[in-house]
């Protein structure tokens, strides 16, 4: 299988150099960026007027909960979860789970969002889901013992059921992840288990972690010392942990992170949506910490919509520290690229002779995108997810033209209704 | 002419109540909403599974400015302004500026705005391209004088001249506004001018206050008091005032501003982006304030996109203030639609028997809307500009099914890049 994008603006390599080329790719590889590609491929794509960018590498979400989406807004991070998301998550059953993965999987694949990095749970049918839709997908069971010795045990047996019903789909694309939910919903004995598991299985750890003000205040009380300090003493961070949110981050947490190569998932929208609070951003960059960019789940966001957050990543932080200069175009676009895919270990989020075809083509063709001054400001500062065209993953076309081939996304979208009526 | 809108969810009223039913409209009004509505109409379209809006009204914008659209991000607004905005839109003339005008407008109508308030010059050239385009729009001449008695009258004669151009074309839709630019460069004399000349003639004023620290410093060292106190002691407020921006606003310039029914304009990604602050939302809400919301122009947002901006207000607000409850989706949404219609004087920004016809109709068929949880949270939290699938403005399609009717867009996108390559 070959594909040949013609004619198009390509954002090219870690400098994100715009260039008019042609993109081949072989199998799922990026083999050839250049002007006047002549070799026959299996599928040409004309892409003149358009713009061909790294997919989207969406580091933290919760891909099912579109299910959810606006059934709770404008309430506080306990009342929310405790009154309206927990209470609705315990009627989902596998099967409904595996619609919303499904609803999640046509947002991204909408939005050109080609890798994600999930935790939910009954991840064996999300797996399923996202096989089907062709994404690539990064799949942690979010696991709660809250201190009961006897849920340790069963959150752990989950975690390699599922785990292990994954690596039966013997896919390249689809794989499990350690989700322990957070330091506040996990014992240190559920912690510590997970590192051990997590460095025998070779897999990544995903984890809620200073998130909000009264997690930090909570963590503080019992243990004596910050969520980080805490993970650090029990010898739990290192370069395959990728931290969600990372909010109320001291210097000391920092110097933490960047010493042990963990990567933080920064949520803008859902911090800003939650009220959760503002990441320091700069201090993180600064220390060398690697960044990478996430929507969290459609119920606190609402959408999956990358290009959306880059665009909140950007303005935040500007407005948050009154200076203009910060959180840049080309730093919050490599956020939502290359540094999420250098979290996951895979040679993705560039395009660029020999990394992986997972690709979004952005038609350009429509007022807000013109004239086209500068293509990476237009798409962290003017474009929607709906302006994305075409998304390739692993050198398979998942959406053409604004059609999805790998789904039936009307009967998708109906599903998601019956769904809806039975966990009011 | 009568259009009948079928089958939508139609948000009804000020109190926004969804509700299934039919919209008939009768010349410049909407006449009748109810179910099963089953008169001859010379247009019929079926919105099932869309959301029939009000339009959406931008209270603050520079339409033209779509030309510079990321020719510059990411700097100071000194900077910004002095080194990259001023000397390129030195070099616009009356034709240029035109073809920016028609580039706002076809994003506007794209993206379901329907009314707007402008600043920017040449505005008889903007008002030609509003009249053809069909929007609503109340047009301001940006007036500056620095302090330069020659320069004042200049002004005040330039004004005049783009007010007697518009009020030639006879348009129902197109109104003059006077624009002093701000306090900080316009002399008090100016000021003075402007406001005996819009209550002469019966005209909005529109007028930076408060946008940013460095403003309230200057304006303080010159005068000795607050922009907005200035304002009041020169007797230049009054319900026909809208301030854009109103960032900095202390206790006293609120309750003067309530006290005279002044409406603010807010524009939460333009106070993002250029880093200038956020506006106490929260405290001109419970004074009993009118607040509106706008887009800016392109140049400092980058793009016309109420919905987006929607999204942006309700999320700066509640992580600004740590705060999840304050600026919620219904507050937000009165703010885009409604609040500017009252703030322009016009009986639009509703669905209601009696109300103009300015409606934008939303393709709620698309994953990232579904499942329809719940219509104003969506539309706030969830969607986007893209969206937007017809736009009806004074009983008139504008756009229908995502084809603009009035104006050439191919013609348009082409013109703005042959502009651009002589402004650069």
């Amino acid at each position: 299988m070959s594909i040949l994008i013609k004619n198009g603006r390509v954002i090219y390599g870690e400098s994100l150099d715009v260039v008019n080329a042609d993109v081949l790719i072989e199998g799922n590889r990026i083999v050839k960026v250049g002007k006047g590609i002549n070799e026959a491929a299996d599928t040409v794509i004309d892409a003149k007027g358009r713009v061909v960018s790294p997919g989207f590498v969406n580091l933290h979400t919760h891909s099912p909960m579109g299910l959810l989406r606006g059934l709770a807004d404008d309430l506080p991070l306990m009342d929310w979860l405790q009154n309206h998301i927990w209470p609705r998550e315990a009627k989902l059953t596998p099967e409904y789970i595996k619609v919303g993965a499904y609803l999640g999987a046509l947002e991204m694949i909408r939005s050109g969002t080609t890798t994600f990095l999930d935790m939910y749970f009954q991840m064996d049918k999300v797996a399923e889901a996202v096989l089907e839709a062709g994404l690539r997908g990064y799949l942690s069971y979010g696991m709660i013992d809250l201190g009961d010795p006897d849920k340790t045990d069963k959150e752990v047996k989950e975690a390699l059921r599922e785990m292990e019903a994954i690596e039966k789909l013997n896919s390249d694309r689809v794989h499990f992840a350690f989700g322990p939910h957070a330091p506040y919903t996990c014992s240190i004995a559920l912690l510590g288990r997970v590192r051990e598991l997590a460095s025998e299985h070779g897999k990544l750890i995903t984890i809620h972690v200073s998130e909000t003000m009264a997690e930090i205040g909570q963590i503080t009380e019992r243990y004596g010392k910050s969520p980080v300090v805490l993970l650090d003493d029990i010898g739990f961070l290192g370069r395959d942990v990728i931290i969600a949110h990372g909010v109320w981050l001291d210097s000391r947490d920092i110097q933490i992170l960047a010493r042990h190569g963990v990567t933080v998932a920064h949520n803008p929208g859902s911090n800003m949506k939650l009220a959760s609070g503002v990441m320091p951003i700069q201090k993180l960059l600064n220390a060398g910490v690697n960044v990478g960019l996430g929507t969290d789940g459609a119920a606190s966001n609402n959408n999956l919509d990358m290009l959306e957050e880059m665009k909140l990543a950007a303005l935040l932080h500007k407005v948050h520290n009154l200076d203009p200069v910060i959180a840049d175009a080309k730093t919050v676009f490599r956020m939502a690229t290359l540094n999420g895919a250098r979290a996951l270990g895979i040679k993705a989020g560039v395009i660029k002779e020999g990394y992986l075809a997972d690709i979004a083509i952005i038609d350009f063709n429509k007022p807000h995108l013109r004239p086209v001054n500068n293509v990476i400001s237009h798409l962290v500062y003017s474009a929607n997810g709906n302006d994305v065209e075409t998304t390739i993953v692993d050198g398979k076309i998942l959406m053409l033209d604004g059609e999805v081939l790998t789904l039936d996304e009307g009967k998708v979208l109906e599903e998601a209704e019956r769904v809806v009526e039975k966990i009011r």
